[in-house]
């Protein structure tokens, strides 16, 4: 049961040892003994839309393309089927350009908005929800098996987190496989560069689930609504306003998934109960992960 | 060792009983049994600067005055000394509003970039590495034993943590005495309501310690600097960014700090070892924290 999972169980794992995600800092210990630990690195990334500067995300650097396709897609701002001519990133520039036909393209409502907003972030805000009604998600089986074959899984897939802390992961899992295993310091980043990766591969979102380990607030209910991914799942906790849209577009939430425990606060009706909670096996604290929340 | 601490022991504490930042939803279990569950609220909250719009932030929604103050100030958006002539909160259409006397205001900077740009958040975060140029943090002594008595005291402080998770704090602390417990489902909230409260309430920087469950990110040590706090802690690990940060403008920053174990990665100079760390107990699972890092 402790051994690990390969990365090759995956399409995409995280990969712990690449040398540009994180850095050696020395400092000292509570002894005052000299000491050195790994820390995740944290770049800034400017995502243009065609001439449009959209956004600066806090990022650790890896796949700059997925995150700025992913971005732009879970904020509405390419439509979907708008045509993408290219994906330039540079590196030196730390700016990541998304090209489309810029026919249907945001670029000109957000430009218009901005002038009488001042800032598109309240703006981008109103038109994700916007984005939402037209959100149907399938009435798929989510067998509760499946949940806990994922979360032992991806509890024992090396990962930066077990390497250097201070990061949060996403899977994006298909019945009890995990596929895509994303991590990012910056809190929404992770499910961007998933959502791109779906989005570049053209891949069918409403038969997965997805994991994360951080907290269900409404920004991630929405995010995974908008991807039409019908389950959400997580270890932590849950905001009030991130239950009330999981319930109003019909997305199933389950938070608190540690063990054999986990609740189930909107969707319950996907669940197929096939597994005995008693069978299920408690994490060690070997395994056990630490959440934002609980 | 147990007891809880009180809440008179702070001059702003958690208000775990608050009906208004809880709510109770219904869901099932792992067994398939009902069961009813407290969660934090979230809102939105919409903070103008004039008749400037600025930003949507997702808020629990407690000092809506102090995040407004805080925020902006924490951008750079206040100069240190304008003059606030008002701060003007409406609950039902979810804003507040700051005036100030508009002479060095941000308003029309923020519009003319913003043209430019497009949107202001790159805009917003370059002028806040701008501002750190001209920060001198004061070289005070920390003493270990009052950051061992600090993250003792915080544990064991009621919260909303503990009633309902999914929730980051952050506590202004001054020698081995907490003051100003915030907490907020919003990243950098807790943070910014310190800063508004400080701004407020005209309180010193200089022989401050800021305490953080969340991570040691390049954001939290900007606002930390920003507001000329010289030592920032917390539970939660790193990022290598947020070091490099600490580092240029000498601020301690510690962090993995759980029981007697800590690591500091920058500023250690002003450390005063006056504690053993083997008198200092270690954390009982009762009262350990989880965190979104390690």
């Amino acid at each position: 049961m402790a051994e690990q999972v390969d990365r090759t169980a995956y399409l995409i794992a995280p990969d712990p040892g690449a040398a540009r995600l994180t850095r050696a800092v020395e400092g000292v210990d509570h002894h005052g003994n000299r000491t050195e630990i790994r820390v995740v690195e944290e770049r800034p990334l400017t995502i243009f839309l065609n001439a449009q500067e959209i956004v600066t995300a806090m990022t650790i650097g890896d796949y700059p393309h997925y995150l700025a396709l992913g971005f732009l897609r879970n904020q509405g701002m390419l439509a979907p089927g708008e045509a993408v001519l290219g994906v330039d990133y540079d590196e030196d520039l730390e700016t990541v350009v998304v090209r489309t036909d810029g026919r249907t393209s945001y670029e000109e409502k957000l430009r218009k908005k901005t002038r009488t907003s001042g800032c598109a972030v309240g703006t981008v805000f109103g038109d994700m929800m916007e984005g939402l009604e037209g959100v149907r998600l399938p009435a798929v089986e989510v067998r509760t098996s499946d949940l806990y074959a994922l979360a032992a899984k991806i509890n024992r897939t090396p990962s930066l987190y077990l390497e250097a802390g201070a990061i949060h992961g996403t899977v994006l899992c298909q019945g009890a496989r995990p596929l895509v295993y994303m991590e990012d310091v910056g809190r929404h980043n992770a499910v961007d560069k998933i959502a791109g990766w779906m989005l570049a591969e053209g891949v069918a979102a409403g038969d997965k689930l997805l994991y994360t380990t951080g907290r269900l607030t409404s920004e991630m209910v929405i995010k995974t609504a908008m991807m039409g991914i019908p389950v959400l799942a997580s270890r932590s906790g849950f905001t009030a306003w991130g239950v009330e849209i999981a319930q109003a577009v019909g997305l199933t939430l389950i938070g608190r998934m540690r063990g054999r425990r986990f609740v189930c606060l909107a969707g319950e009706e996907r669940l197929l109960r096939d597994a005995d909670p008693a069978d299920v096996e408690e994490e060690s604290p070997r395994h056990r992960r630490k959440s934002a929340g609980r």
